[in-house]
C-alpha cells in the first residue's frame, strides 16, 4: 500500500460516497516517476491532464496546488511512485455532471516497485481484451480502466506486459504503457486517436527520436509489422524504454534505436 | 443527496481511496424503483448484477446480505430509489486484479425524482457523443459511465432524455434508459450485444410483449426506422415505460403497444 497519501491536501485514506470517481469513473489521474525528490516530467503530466479535462469539460484543481503537495509529497525520497487522480467530485445521482462540484484531488506515494530479474529477457504477450474506439476518449488518461484491467487479468507473472489490439485487430498499446517498433527502419508507433493513452513517455520519445534524426512514424501498426519489426520497445514513465525480447512465438534482439534512446535520456535525467 | 447509505452494511458516507471502484471504475451497480417497502423486480436486478460479476471475473458479496440490507433500508418508505453499487474493492496499485480482494458493497437510498410537468409531452434529443464497441462490456451495468456522463453534458432541462448512436451510427439506447420503436408494426429494440446496458425492464418489456402476443425483435435499429417508427418509447426501472413524442424535428403520437405494455406492467405491480 502507498506510504503517504493526500486528500484534498492533508493525510487521509477515505473519499466521499458520493464522488463521481467512483460512480461513474468521471475522473483523470497520472502515474509520475519521483527521483531525488523531484516528479519527473512534471508539466507534460499537467499537459496531458489539462487535455483530458478540457475533453471532459472538467474542473481542475490550481496547478499550484498540485504541484505543493506532490513536492511535500515527494521531499527527501530517492526513488518512488507518485500517483494521483482527480475526479468531478461529488454529485447527487444521476450522469448529468454538476456545475458547481468541487473537483476531488488524491495523491499517492509508493514504493517503487521491484523489479523483477529478466536477465535482459522481456516476454510479452497478446491480450485477447480488445480496446473498444471512442475518439472523445482516445489520448487522455481517464478512470475508465475496465478494458485495461480484465486485459490484465487474462496472465498472471510469466509475461511483463500485454499487448492490446483494436476492434479492427490492429496494435494499440500495452495494458500500461505504449509500444515502438522498427519497421523497414522506421520506429513507428500506433495512431491514438481512436484508443489507448497517449503516455508522456512516448510523446517524449516521439521527440528525443526526431532530435536525434531517427526517422519516426505515428501510424497504423499490425501484427504482421510486429512479426517483421528489427525491434520493438515499451514506453512509460515508470519502465522508460524497455526491449522487448519476445512477443509470443516471435524473437526480438535488443536494438540500437531502443539502447540509442534509452541512453539519451537517461543522460538527460528523464528516467527514474 | 441520498436520505441513508450503507457501506459494507454499516451506516457511513465513505470509501477508501484505495478502492478499485475509484481507480478503474473496477464495479457494478443497480438502480432499483422501490414501492410500498418493497425494492421492485429484484431477483432480475440480482440476475444482471451476476452476469456482470461473471464477466469481470468478480466476486460479489452474498445475496442476502445486499437483499438484507435493501430491505433494512426500504422498510416502510411509501416510493424512493435504491441504488447499490459493488466494486472489486481494495488493491494495491496497478491494474491486475488482486486475488484475494473483498468485493466493496455501497447502498444508496434517495428521494424518489420530482417530476417536471410536461402534459404528456416527451422530447427526446440525438447525443452527438456516441458509444464505442466492445462486446466484453456491453449489456452489463458497470462504473465505466463517461460516455454516459460527456452524453448527459450535451444539454440542461430541454429534453427528456438523449439517444446515443453506436460508431456506426446506429441506435443503442438513452443516457439512462432503452429505447423500443414501433417499426413496420413490429415492436423493436437496439440489439445490445455491442454496446448500451440491457435494462431490467426492457427484459420485462420483451418478455410481456411476447406474452401479450406484441410481435417484438431485437435487432439494427437505424435514425430512418425512427423517422418512421408509428410509436416510440423508452424503459428504464425508474420511468416504466414512457412514451416519446418528440425526437429533434420528428413527432410521434402515444401508441397503442406503449399503453398496453404500461397497464400490464401496472397491474402486475413492476411500475413505481
Amino acid at each position: 500500500m502507498p506510504r503517504a497519501v493526500l486528500v484534498n491536501g492533508v493525510p487521509a485514506e477515505s473519499i466521499s460516497v458520493h464522488d463521481r470517481g467512483l460512480q461513474y469513473g468521471d475522473g483523470l489521474f497520472e502515474t509520475i516517476a519521483v527521483k531525488n525528490g523531484v516528479p519527473l516530467l512534471w508539466e507534460r503530466h499537467l499537459d496531458r491532464l489539462r487535455l483530458g479535462a478540457q475533453r471532459l469539460a472538467m474542473a481542475l484543481p490550481e496547478d499550484d496546488r498540485l504541484a505543493t503537495e506532490a513536492q511535500s509529497l515527494c521531499r527527501g525520497i530517492d526513488r518512488a511512485v507518485l500517483k494521483f487522480l482527480i475526479t468531478r467530485g461529488v454529485s447527487e445521482r444521476g450522469y448529468r455532471p454538476p456545475i458547481t462540484a468541487e473537483p476531488l484531488r488524491v495523491l499517492y506515494l509508493s514504493d517503487w516497485p521491484i523489479q523483477k530479474e529478466t536477465d535482459g529477457n522481456v516476454n510479452v504477450r497478446l491480450c485477447r481484451t480488445r480496446l473498444a474506439a471512442n475518439p472523445l476518449l482516445a489520448g487522455i488518461k481517464h478512470l475508465n480502466r475496465l478494458e485495461q484491467v480484465l486485459a490484465r487479468a487474462e496472465w498472471g507473472d510469466d509475461h511483463m506486459e500485454g499487448l492490446m489490439l483494436d476492434v479492427d485487430g490492429n496494435v494499440v498499446a500495452g495494458t500500461a504503457c505504449n509500444v515502438f517498433a522498427v519497421i523497414n527502419g522506421i520506429l513507428c508507433t500506433p495512431d491514438l486517436s481512436h484508443a489507448g493513452v497517449a503516455g508522456v513517455m512516448r510523446g517524449l520519445v516521439l521527440e528525443r527520436a526526431a532530435a536525434l534524426g531517427i526517422r519516426c512514424q505515428i501510424t497504423t501498426v499490425t501484427l504482421e509489422n510486429l512479426e517483421r519489426a528489427g525491434e520493438i520497445f515499451l514506453t512509460s514513465s515508470l519502465i522508460g524504454v524497455l526491449p522487448v525480447t519476445r512477443l509470443e512465438a516471435w524473437d526480438y534482439k535488443v536494438g540500437n534505436i531502443a539502447q540509442t534512446l534509452h541512453n539519451d535520456l537517461a543522460a538527460a535525467g528523464f528516467l527514474a
